[in-house]
């Protein structure tokens, strides 16, 4: 199960009634933060699940209304007492980016594990309760059923089309396997070593190599939910929100005559949103990052609907828990 | 006449019910902000002043919860169609805070005056309908009572004692001296010039020069606006804010048991603004910049009031008009 909030769906400025656009996520009581624009924390403290545990900031790309906040978060996090490392993504040009930012917070009781344009997915693993980036190793089994070892939280990366080199987010979060006692036995695994497996371990025991697929049953569906914002709609967009749990998505200009600026400012209308939904085979969309000139986006869903029914409009602090199915 | 509003009033981190520290200055049109931290200028578009008339910005200090708004304010007089340039004013380095900062916004459509650490007073004139800094000449007659030479706005600073290089300042709106006729005869000045002479020019006619003293009655006064955040009290800030019509000050702590707090931190209790105002003998007490864990700032003004009467706990885009008095 996975809680998520959306802190705020504004685009360009912040806003008296509206936040910049950001997601927060919640996985086992980690959090997973994307974008930080001006007054997302403020958000943040008004939505009430704490600064301290924020393990992870994906930042789509390096305009203001997306990263100003940024340094301000930091001092905050820093003020929760926390001291582990926070790992912060981005594309081609963060770390110049957060280098500027940080001049007026030179100093953190924590580090930060940078990840700038990252080629491969990257895995994370619970390391002493924190989400943390394992090394994502190749997969040189030939059945390798064992979603554990690929990591319990999967963050994929996809190059979109805007002013700026700007990242597209997918979350996949990995289901454990089941517990299968028959294939336990059947397979001669001593009782004392099932718990340890389970969790994903290989374990050598009385000179025999045990490992977790001896204990595990089949693999079962996780969630997936993906994330992009500011872009033009792209064909591999489509194949990167496939089949997703829950995708969220810019919705930067609400009727279709303004498709011109969508084009322009390198933005989406919310047809063509709509048709990223359709096409991506998703099961819900949210549409988010609304132009400040657009005060009451629900105006200019119908159209939208014409092309993919499951539209909802995201508000601030909108909450949507997403369960794993089977 | 001067209106002026607070945008904020908290200190250390935005707050779902309270802005950031932070002042709009109104004189005939042209705004002077004091601090822009994360979500001022949400106050500001909530106040509804506009941006594009910002002509200066006066910085205290590089701590992020004075500066992290910078680069959206920037970025937002830019799209509000300005394109002369904005004055910046702050303390030893302000120059790399703005460098860093600006990372996310590097290309604005108007220049950036920057003056760091000024040792004298700026002085300011209507140039094209804008404030703009003029060089302040060396006062080199003695009786000179001609206070447009001096400028039509002063702006002075004071070294504070906080935990980086920070400024008080002081604004004083010098007052057009009136026109007297009885001396503009006496001294037979043309009438033809009278005009330009009231509006502070020399002029040279018909071999004769004439300048402004000879046409202009006794000085009167201006007003005086002070603002002091964030620091210890010191000595030199009662003589730095002397007979102000308004003192805003910084009262971090609102309860004389956390002076302690106020001493490891660098700040001032309530009671010690208090008694800067008493002692730097202010019309009036303005008391913001309060600790997010001060919920309720006006259940701590009774003790301060012992001191010195005339306080107001700030509030959030509360607006003063301060006229000229004679």
């Amino acid at each position: 199960m996975v809680d998520l909030a959306l802190l705020g769906c504004g685009g360009g400025m912040p806003m008296p009634n509206r936040f910049l656009s950001a997601l927060l996520i919640n996985y086992r009581g980690r959090k997973i933060l994307i974008d930080c624009g001006e007054g997302t924390q403020v958000s943040m403290k008004m939505l009430g699940w704490g600064f301290k545990s924020i393990d992870v900031i994906a930042i789509t790309h390096g305009h203001g209304d997306h990263t100003v906040g940024l340094p301000g978060l930091l001092a905050t996090i820093g003020n929760s007492g926390r001291t582990e490392p926070v790992t912060i993504i981005g594309p081609e040009g963060i770390r110049e980016i957060i280098r500027g930012l940080r001049v007026i917070v030179p100093y953190l009781p924590y580090d930060i594990n940078l990840i700038e344009n990252p080629i491969k997915e990257i895995a994370f693993n619970f390391l002493e309760e924190l989400l943390y980036p394992i090394a994502l190793e190749e997969d040189t089994t030939e059945n390798n059923s064992n979603s554990l070892i690929k990591g319990e939280l999967i963050i994929s990366t996809l190059p979109l089309e805007h002013s700026a080199p700007c990242l597209g987010y997918s979350f996949y979060i990995n289901r454990r396997q089941k517990f299968d006692m028959e294939k336990a036995e059947t397979n001669n695994v001593p009782k004392c070593l099932w718990n340890n497996l389970q969790k994903g371990q290989d374990i050598e025991y009385e000179g025999i190599q045990y490992n977790p697929s001896m204990v595990l049953g089949r693999g079962r569906n996780g969630i997936k939910l993906s994330y992009i914002t500011d872009t033009r709609p792209l064909n591999s967009i489509v194949n990167f929100i496939k089949n997703s749990d829950l995708f969220i998505c810019e919705g930067t200009y609400g009727s279709d005559e303004d498709l011109h600026k969508a084009i322009k400012n390198k933005h989406m209308t919310f047809s063509e949103a709509a048709k990223l939904a359709y096409d991506g085979n998703v099961k819900e969309l949210i549409l988010t990052h609304f132009s400040p000139a657009m005060t009451e986006p629900e105006e200019y869903v119908n159209n939208a609907k014409n092309i993919y029914k499951n539209i909802i409009i995201g508000k601030d602090r909108m909450i949507k828990t997403l369960k794993f199915l089977d």
